[in-house]
């Protein structure tokens, strides 16, 4: 049964003026759905809340790799100097360069890096591009496996193959329920069930098999290394070090991922969709979801979700309120 | 009644990825609401929407001002050097100078505006700021009226009060229906019934009485000047041109309002909202209600809003589509 989804309401003089709805699924240690609002079967796509499982074979395959490097792998990172230079390295590790990264071009998400750009009068390479990172780590997971490095991004080469099985095997659900897409890096963007999604985070809270060590080993890159998984003022970067025992990813289209080590009901995943991508909305229903799942939310982390809006003036003209009401299982 | 919401949805290989909903009102010439979909009753902010409302007051102290200063006037501008010409000449008019403007400040809309302040490490100031024009008009209306201009932004000011009326008396409400926030440039931002907003929309198609000569000069300046009221590649800067006896205004969180000279149906009067605010679904739902109204879509027009979405290495990667059934009085 599909329950009321959650809201964000942006309210303006005390009128509601915008609202976005929310689908959150959270499951257990042993891959229990335990609490959910909204839609927690809703097929859709994590995006970028993927790119752990999409390190995977990198992390499997190099088992010597650097943990910074298995953070930008793990990353949409903001393009600052600091991020493109762990990213070049990892793509320096297979002999490649930024010619065979298949990603595309966007500029620095980072405000103060894209100036610098345009004040130097430079373009954006591949590199600059959030999943830059990831890219490279595909490359040289690739040349360790004995997999051709052309092509990696396409959906039937062996990596994308074993990418998309992760996906079903961590998710608790079948390779066929595992849809496909393609993302805005090129290589596949998996869809699946919410509370699958949910299952692969909760694998990262509490990694259990054989893919124990490697999924330690993320879970520990990302947390010790925040910085390079978003960058300065992003969500995951300022969250990450203020809950203890949280690796937290961003997706595009307002997707979240949270693997939680320590709650009062022990190891937890999460996931989220806000059901119009409104990016806006994701630091209040992180900070709800937070809350109502019993982690402490200190007065830091509320100022990641102002309370209030400010306009250009710096005038207080609304508010936003965050109403996610799980239910328990 | 409230009927369904209209939908843009966004797909991605197939899948639904993210869906946005949208509420619409028709009005005719003589008032009455003629079609709709979702909640014509709505009570939401038309924010910059309200523009061709906001300038009533200039345009009938000003009967004298050129066609440019009062498009500029109903503007959400772009801040490139053609905007701040025509913004600068208007604040003059009054003796005012950009430290009477309260409308504070933000980098210039148009990429390449913004990116020449960075390349000339200067600061954006308020004439900048989108809604420029709009406050130097309304500097200037102060002055024409004998109304103080300073705290001509506050809503206890004379302008401010006049132009709350002039919403009540167009949308064909009770002041007390329109209720009143702070907008992003400090003045007063109304809300009233979606519907109320197609009144003032189809007002302006087909003005009559007192107010018919005013509106018929903002008509014109919008029509005449419509670089100036968004400016490149901005949707309404780019269909007013396409759709003949059109005036078209954007307002934030996702409102558009229409007014139409030219329909199967005579004039008619357009006000919706994207109930998330999400301003990406706008120009798909502006050809869907178009298209729907009898207006000619031509291949020029759909290109404002493409059925398909591409990647950063310009892969086709999803589609578009808006589904927004009209329902007929």
């Amino acid at each position: 049964m599909t329950q009321q989804a959650g809201q964000v309401v942006f309210t303006r003089g005390g009128v509601p003026e915008s609202v976005h709805h929310v689908h959150v699924a959270v499951v257990d240690a042993q891959g229990w759905v335990v609490a959910s609002c909204g839609d927690a079967g809703l097929v859709t796509f994590p995006r970028s809340s993927s790119k752990p499982v999409q390190a995977l074979p990198l992390a499997l395959a190099v088992p010597e790799l650097p943990d910074d490097e298995l953070a930008i792998a793990c990353a949409s990172h903001a393009g600052t100097p600091e991020h493109l230079a762990v990213a070049e390295r990892l793509l320096a590790r297979s002999g490649s360069s930024v010619n065979d990264l298949r990603c595309g071009t966007h500029p620095p998400f980072n405000p103060e890096a894209a100036a610098d750009l345009t004040r130097r009068n430079e373009k954006p390479t591949p590199l600059h591009h959030n999943c830059s990172g990831k890219h490279a780590g595909m490359l040289l997971a690739c040349e360790r496996n004995g997999w051709r490095r052309e092509g990696y991004a396409e959906h039937g080469h062996p990596l994308q193959v074993r990418i998309r099985e992760l996906h079903a095997e961590l998710g608790g659900v079948g390779v066929d329920d595992v849809r496909a897409g393609t993302d805005g890096c090129s290589v596949p963007a998996f869809a699946l069930p919410l509370d699958a999604t949910a299952r692969i985070f909760a694998r990262l809270a509490a990694p259990q098999g054989e893919l124990a060590p490697a999924l330690e080993r993320i879970f520990a890159a990302m947390t010790a290394h925040s910085f390079l998984i978003a960058g300065p003022g992003r969500l995951d970067t300022t969250l990450m070090p203020l809950v203890p025992g949280l690796a937290a990813k961003m997706g595009a289209e307002a997707f979240y991922g949270m693997a939680l080590r320590d709650t009062p009901r022990g190891p937890l995943g999460v996931a989220f969709k806000i059901a119009d991508g409104g990016e806006r909305a994701r630091p209040h229903v992180a900070l709800a979801v937070l809350e109502a799942l019993g982690v402490p939310v200190t007065e830091e982390m509320r100022a990641l979700a102002p309370a209030t809006l400010q306009n250009w003036a710096g005038r207080e003209v609304g508010t936003v309120e965050a109403h996610v009401g799980l239910t328990w299982a």
